[in-house]
């Protein structure tokens, strides 16, 4: 099939429209309301200003740099591309940097789905053509990997091989083969990092079953529990209040047996 | 980056070229059935003729107004603005204000994230844009509440501050300052509608772990056990039968234990 | 509201414009990984060649043809018209056939959600115009059906008529009229195809709990153990590793219980 390049060029430019920007001017890193929102839904546009943007991203505790990496991996793990260039800007100001933000949705392929990751990878390519960020910049496909943990490695592997070896080897092995040795071991995102996202992606499409063990390993790779407390506050707001009440009780049993040690 | 209003107006045109109805005319206030499911899908067309549109819609013990409000309410919950046009069209033939229409959009920004509810605000601004409705006829961001019940409130928040209240403080303060003392008073959509459209989207998202508490609040709030029976009936189609088998044993439970009182 | 087929067109060569392959040549049925992500994301176009398309893909045990049912159900499932495109083309090439793949959208209106099955008959519609399959070649709305298995259908009913009769009366009426004693029934997709598409849809959208009913019908459909292994294997990829790690569970519970037998 014959595919325009010129057609991606007004695809973009309907894509912003679409969230085109009252004429107010942005208040630093947040991005402007819609000018739709603004007209057909004035209460909205008004939570977002005040207790959206000029409250919950104000919030100690958790960075404006972790806040820009928990909603990027709840707009990938949903599936929102679309809301994602405003975000993806804010992100780039906060601090995460294109390398990042390239290994953060090569991560999120694997724990929210492969077309959920081609989505982003087009709104970051354009972002980063905007940019002059080129392909160089950005982490390879066959870096030297991080140091493995070896021994909790082997623990985590014959856990799942004694439970699901025989259920599906294929899932066990490509586990372990793409997963563990692998992909969280390439170093263009910190372990502490990509396991941010990954509590976020969990938590924003209500997998709260896989929870117990990601949001540990985020705590094993200093993730603070008042951080990950205000990773439930940021998602409240961008995967919606029933997806953090049904984390609430699984976060409150991981941080109390953490204590009891 | 400049946005283009032409673009905006062209998205619109493609956006509704792609749910081209049939030629044939439509059939009361149901939305024509869109070409390509015609051509592709001829039994998915009939389905949604003759099971859809022309029974289930037609059902006693919920009336048309309700059902938009719940199809409005899986459809945003869903993310899936593609298909709201047409549903918005019949919602405002059935009954639903405009004002109210704003307001459930804002609502469920908190009840099923925030870029659900903007996706929905640019298909109720173009809606509101063709009918010359402005913003003076919407909600306005700061009207005046209406009454707290406080002992109910009371114990709603004793119960989350004990349970979650150091799990996540930031959780706990907004879903009272925010939810329970701000956007559940609003005075634009009564609260049995309120209830209606947060069972609706806790079903078409399969968080049926909140539902007993909203599915209580609701059948206080007045929602008859029949209409909250039809509601699942409604959903099966919007929100596919899975989802609603998975509510089925909760509602079950939540009418056993009200009869029991 | 005036609709443009023009717009349509238009909407259709950004959509592929969107998913714009590299110059690289397609290899043999793997459609080729977009630019976008070529650029933005080396590694994940590397994972995708090498891991996605060039082993799993390939992995014996399920074949081609029941890989790209896997896929597309999980596509529509999760509501992502715009990966279809490029695994329309392959499952056509994988040799489903067309009146399968029209059969398939049907089938999954009722289990993903009639918004998602009619953004895929979109997608369908433009595939089968650009082969020229008329809606001749397609299943008919009222074709003659698959004799009825009227004991087992006994059991079902009363089993669901005994405890969701009171719930919901629409849901269970409809269930049976509409799905089981029809939609099943329809000869356009085998009972195992249709089981595969099922099993692949709850799995795809994290709805584990109606899985048990779902994989043992599939299993006694013809669907083999190793088949199911690799279902979940398939899926990691397209629906998420914590989706499938969820049903892994499951999948052992229901393998256990049929080998005690």
């Amino acid at each position: 099939m014959k595919r325009l390049a010129a057609a991606l060029v007004l695809s973009t430019a309907i894509a912003q429209a679409a969230h085109a920007p009252t004429a107010s001017a942005r208040d630093g890193g947040a991005p402007a309301v819609p000018a739709a929102v603004q007209s057909a839904t004035p209460a909205l546009a008004a939570y977002m200003r005040d207790s959206l943007y000029g409250d919950v991203w104000q919030r100690p505790d958790l960075s404006p740099r972790d806040r820009s990496l928990v909603t990027l991996a709840a707009l990938v793990a949903r599936n929102q591309a679309d809301d994602m260039p405003d975000e993806v800007d804010r992100a780039l100001e906060n601090g995460v940097r294109a390398a990042e933000l390239s290994e953060l949705i090569t991560h999120l392929a694997f724990y929210t789905g492969w077309g959920n990751a081609v989505s982003a990878a087009e709104v970051a390519a354009a972002a980063f053509a905007e940019r002059g960020i080129g392909t160089g910049q950005l982490p390879a496909a066959d870096p030297t990997l991080l140091p493995l943990d070896a021994e909790a490695e082997a623990r985590r592997e014959s856990f799942v091989q004694e439970r699901f070896g025989d259920v599906s080897p294929g899932v066990v092995d490509k586990t372990r083969d793409l997963l563990f040795l692998d992909l969280w071991l390439r170093p263009a995102l910190t372990p502490r990092d990509r396991s941010l996202v990954t509590v976020s992606a969990l938590v924003a499409t209500g997998k709260v079953e896989q929870m117990p063990f990601h949001l540990n390993k985020a705590m094993d790779n200093g993730l603070t529990k008042p951080e990950a407390s205000e990773v439930l506050t940021q998602l409240a707001f961008y995967a919606g209040w029933p997806n953090v009440f049904s984390a609430l009780p699984v976060a409150k049993e991981v941080f109390a047996a953490r204590e009891e040690k």
